[in-house]
């Protein structure tokens, strides 16, 4: 389904995107979050055709954020676990899905987050330096140590250079 | 390239990656907030085939995070800009491109964000309620009004009536 490979880009929006990228991916690794670790469970509640799954499976196995584990022998039994990196990932789902809930949920959120504080607000996205939430017009950008001209930021390293100009 | 639509399933993580869940979108929308907001710089930007990127941007426009704008007349030329929903998807992709900086970027951040408090450091999810950082394992979560036992949540809505059971 895809023709090139984002692996190679120097953005890591789009690395990120390599790994989670597709229309399943996101949705494999929140219902594994959720407590449906097993292949049938997934087919189950995605509605994925099994093949796809099992390719999704593998790529998310080899992108590191999810794991194959064992959990029975005789016969032998797997179900599939989040990595640190894919635990990492949970959060920043959560947001995406706070973005839905506001944008294209009108009946309300089919299923609400409880923090352990007892919260049950969407999360909030701030800076790690003042503790603000964080809005587009806030934000200026500029070249990072592994920044380059190359494919996916081929004219934003210019932009970059010279101040930006959102 | 898709089979299915995620627009109906009950579960804002889908309908979000109803709008932006193809491996361009994302990357499209990032560029235009960063100030490249022509079809052509997108085109070099990216190294996006043409149709494809028309494509995408006829999507992204349908599910209203941008809007095509005329900003010259005679000859008439356009350029995209975020809406308030695009605007508001930013902080996730943020979130996003922070996990690509530390999970798949040996060399470091491509770009680095500035916010206007003067702090780079990668933005944080936190709880609304309490202001922790949201972690994985501190998050429980409960079928909301939008709920429904469907494709998307056919399983899960079960596992929310139960607890949970991560």
């Amino acid at each position: 389904m895809r023709q090139t490979s984002f692996a190679d880009m120097h953005c890591s929006l789009a690395r990120s995107l390599e790994v989670i990228g597709d229309w399943w991916s996101p949705l494999i690794l929140r219902d594994i979050h959720l407590g449906l670790r097993r292949f049938g469970e997934l087919v189950e509640d995605l509605g994925i055709p099994r093949a796809l799954l099992a390719a999704r499976l593998d790529a998310l196995v080899g992108g590191a954020v999810i794991e194959k584990v064992e959990y029975q022998q005789r016969p032998s039994r797997h179900e599939y676990r989040l990595t640190e990196a894919g635990r990492d990932l949970v959060p920043v789902l959560l947001a995406l899905t706070a973005w839905g809930d506001r944008w294209r949920s009108p009946d309300g959120a089919p299923i609400v987050a409880h923090h352990r504080c007892g919260a049950t607000t969407p999360p909030a996205i701030v800076c790690a330096g003042c503790g603000e939430p964080i809005v587009a017009g806030d934000l200026d950008y500029s070249a990072g140590p592994g920044a380059a001209t190359a494919r996916g930021t081929q004219l934003i390293a210019g932009v970059l250079a010279g101040g930006g100009r959102r």
